[in-house]
């Protein structure tokens, strides 16, 4: 069974499928060439930096909707140990089990498959749970540094956090573009704003996670028609939830992920990033967001900075 | 019991216990100021980046020596899962457990504690099972971006890799300096590399961990005199291992978790770098080395980049 | 700090340091003996077997009260893989990760300590987190097989679960044994039934964790004047909680634990049983309750077996 | 593609799919009535039990070899932790992370598939990594005790282990039948002894793991005539390995798991009892053998007890 129609016209638009070569496995971030990032380490201007990741730990931000995507167990496996003797200098060290996309986090392209295929038209069967993604797993993405914008769709619509029912559209991101005084180009990271994070800083996790507002199918040709590399946002589900249209679960992933081979982030904080840049009249900045090269993962924990 | 005097004296010199004042979790990263910053991104000439973390996966870096610090075990709790009925997008995930000081990392400044004492003069038992760290934890780090240098002492020393022997002296450093034709200053992250990576690379993971080359006991100074900010190496123990001086086990680690309250940095891979900065005859970049902020947590994953 | 003088009082008269000689571990287990063995063997009529351990799984019984103690999150490590080439034989493979005493469990004589000593006087620091527990780890408990006896107290009391705020006391253990029409005897494996299980059954693990009924501090004495070799039952806390006297955190705990030496057991599934013990009119059987052997673990998840 | 000729053969004799039902889960398990334990529990003489687990710890059983399958990591979350304030009962608490075979183990029905089939005809597919098995998972196995048999092969040859080449044959069970003084009959558990565990005791774990002795393709049917329930051995393959014939990897774990739906364990440590046996000239007994419930999980760790 396939998408429906609808979402099959959008996909045939924006389907990125061999334009890197037939052996390519990390799509849109062929875009962030060195000249991105030359360019992209030119907008620092005050050396400021924002942290964008939530903290990890294991009364964080899952609910148990998701099964099997835990927050982070943290334990430890020594404390002050004096391993070489009495009086010896003491370590101590820790473990962790957690789901890699428990927190902030990238979506690898093989998150999501659809109609039995992943990014490139491999097999979806090319994941395996004793070797992972074969293909496209995370580790492949080797680096994410580009020019990060912010797109504050809640600030560009005047309102502290979006309606748990609002699907952010192309308009929306125009109108946060305008807001931006930038003009997003080839190889962005965009970050599209929705202030739904503040729910979760309060306090209220499940509030934070549906429903909740999120991109609008119509977004990827938006993204794809500026050849941006990457996008994330400030809620669990990144595309409204539920979705906008019958059947349609998951659909700006499909399109996302599978379609244009593009990354997802999901869990981004951008609420200090929005202060700041509304102070600073500057949404562009220096992005670092690399991926932790876990072999074959679906996904990892990514820990986020902008350097304005 | 306390340090060997000779590693006493030395840790009185280096010592910043109240220089950020008495509540200060973070030790040297306070030097990293938005200047240094703005300055570091100065420094970007092509945009070219190179990643210098390990790849995290099960066959990694670890060989049991140090008990419980566990290579990554990656396993899947979603397969091609399609969660919203049959036919519907499919959704992969994954979840992971690992010692978070198995792979490329940084120590926090709780690594180590000696004495009875971590840095800032905090007690050592402020570090429990149930809690971690509660000061000076890695989620206190923020970020770590800064002016990164290549201290390539192989090179310096014309070898490809130092003698597993070899411990890494200040006028190595010195050296590597001249060869890297900038000097260290406040706020830098310094990069030291031995070459011992190689043999981790070719598949000697027990040669690779000991012994190995390493830190002498007397770099602290040298770092100390330049207001470093972090400093990490390509090998496992960090420090020359085994020691130089009777009873001086992590006596570096001491020097600089808990006397300076500098972070350090272990596994990583300066290979690809040494020959791209040799090529393009600089060895300073714009370097971004988040910690993935687990609460509470002495040490974290990291997987940093060199912007070039 | 130490325990409260009413339960100083008790501890005193309870308490078997030395009972088996200063290197003991294992506390009461040594009342099982192989004659008692051989005659709870005898109680087998019927053959019928009832299982008493709770389904291990994410959806577990914990509620998250108790930091880190997380349920089991099961993963796959292989799936149907074909390990020796296409066509071969495939195999699947899984991981867990859980805390040892989330759900039906045993407490190890370490899981609590009290004024700086576990069970046989030995120093609380014994325990490690590089090492866990040096002494009476869940490891050295060998077999835990004895006579088993349920004290169905809710059934004595002629309601199906006891109110949350019962302790259960001597004189209930009491009309128990007789509606038992036996009497507990040295080295028996005493079950407790409270009923409280089947909130958890029903699906309420919140109603189920807190307030609930359980055993009174008047207990262990009781035990204790039978030489009962361990105690279980249908609880998350074990003993009433909240506690009946001030200050009375975990003071049952401390009494069985530390004082007598007595395994515990929670989370146990009597519902069953105590259906088939009320048709058959008996309580006694051979119990089958065999500890994981987790080298210094401080407890241990338990299949236990009534073997009827 | 299927299984070799000769395999297909022999599955086809020994198959049970359809025999207790199409809804059946767990296959010659059915074959444990309540008659066979009420008499396993009379084969009761001392009472004297012997643990045939063993200890799960981080240096345990695994080298690697089985991708994934690691050994316990057992790390603290709470360490003498005054939970309840300063001076209150201190609790530590723990949590482990484990391949669920990688020590003393039962593996469920579902741990292999050929064919694209599992027992009873099922489909493979029907293993999932969101939800495990969805038929015949370990916490289906409901309840292991019977009458347990040693089949002391090593004994029965003279030897004190089986040559690492040697699998064991129908002639050599039946042997081993003879030293026992009892026949094997319904519903018996068989423990066959190779004497291999003696390697790992002795701290040879990679000559333990392979090569190995093991069971012979030609086992299945003698364990089949003689409706036994469940065979565990005291090797890491249980079958001999490498195999006897081309193409044969795991066709015992094939006959006994898929054609027959009869558990198989591993890595039992049948040394002690082998000794025990000896001396008291019995070689039946009650066996315990519980697996841990683990919902949809393809095995288990066992902590089993003889009682003889």
């Amino acid at each position: 069974m396939a998408l429906p129609p609808e979402l099959l016209e959008i996909a045939e638009r924006v389907n990125n499928w061999g334009r890197w070569g037939d052996d390519d496995e990390i799509g849109t971030l062929n875009l962030i060439t060195d000249d991105v990032v030359r360019d992209a380490a030119a907008t620092v201007h005050t050396g400021h930096r924002v942290a964008l990741a939530v903290p990890l730990q294991q009364n964080g931000i899952q609910t148990g909707l998701i099964p099997g995507r835990v927050d982070p167990l943290h334990s430890m496996i020594a404390l002050n140990w004096e391993m070489f003797g009495s009086g010896s200098v003491a370590t101590s060290d820790d473990a962790v089990t957690m789901g890699l996309q428990a927190g902030t986090h990238w979506d690898a392209l093989t998150h999501v498959s659809h109609s039995g295929r992943i990014y490139n038209g491999r097999s979806a069967d090319t994941i395996t749970a004793h070797g992972g993604a074969a293909f496209s797993g995370i580790d492949k993405a080797g680096h994410v540094v580009s020019r990060g914008v912010l797109l504050d769709v809640a600030a560009a619509r005047g309102v502290d956090r979006l309606p748990t029912d609002h699907a952010v559209t192309p308009e929306d991101l125009r109108a946060a573009e305008e807001l931006a005084r930038t003009e997003v180009r080839g190889g962005d990271v965009v970050l599209v704003r929705t202030g739904q994070m503040q729910l979760y800083l309060a306090g209220d996790k499940h509030g934070y996670a549906v429903p909740a507002p999120g991109l609008s199918i119509r977004c990827p040709e938006w993204f794809h028609a500026r050849d941006v590399a990457a996008v994330a946002n400030d809620t669990l589900t990144f595309e409204i939830f539920p979705p906008e249209i019958e059947g349609g679960w998951l659909a700006v992933h499909a399109l996302h992920l599978v379609e244009m081979g593009m990354l997802q982030g999901q869990n981004w904080n951008l609420e200090e990033l929005s202060r700041v840049c509304a102070t600073e009249g500057r949404y562009e900045f220096l992005l670092s967001a690399m991926p932790e090269p876990f072999v074959g993962a679906t996904g990892t924990p990514v820990a986020p900075v902008a350097i304005l």
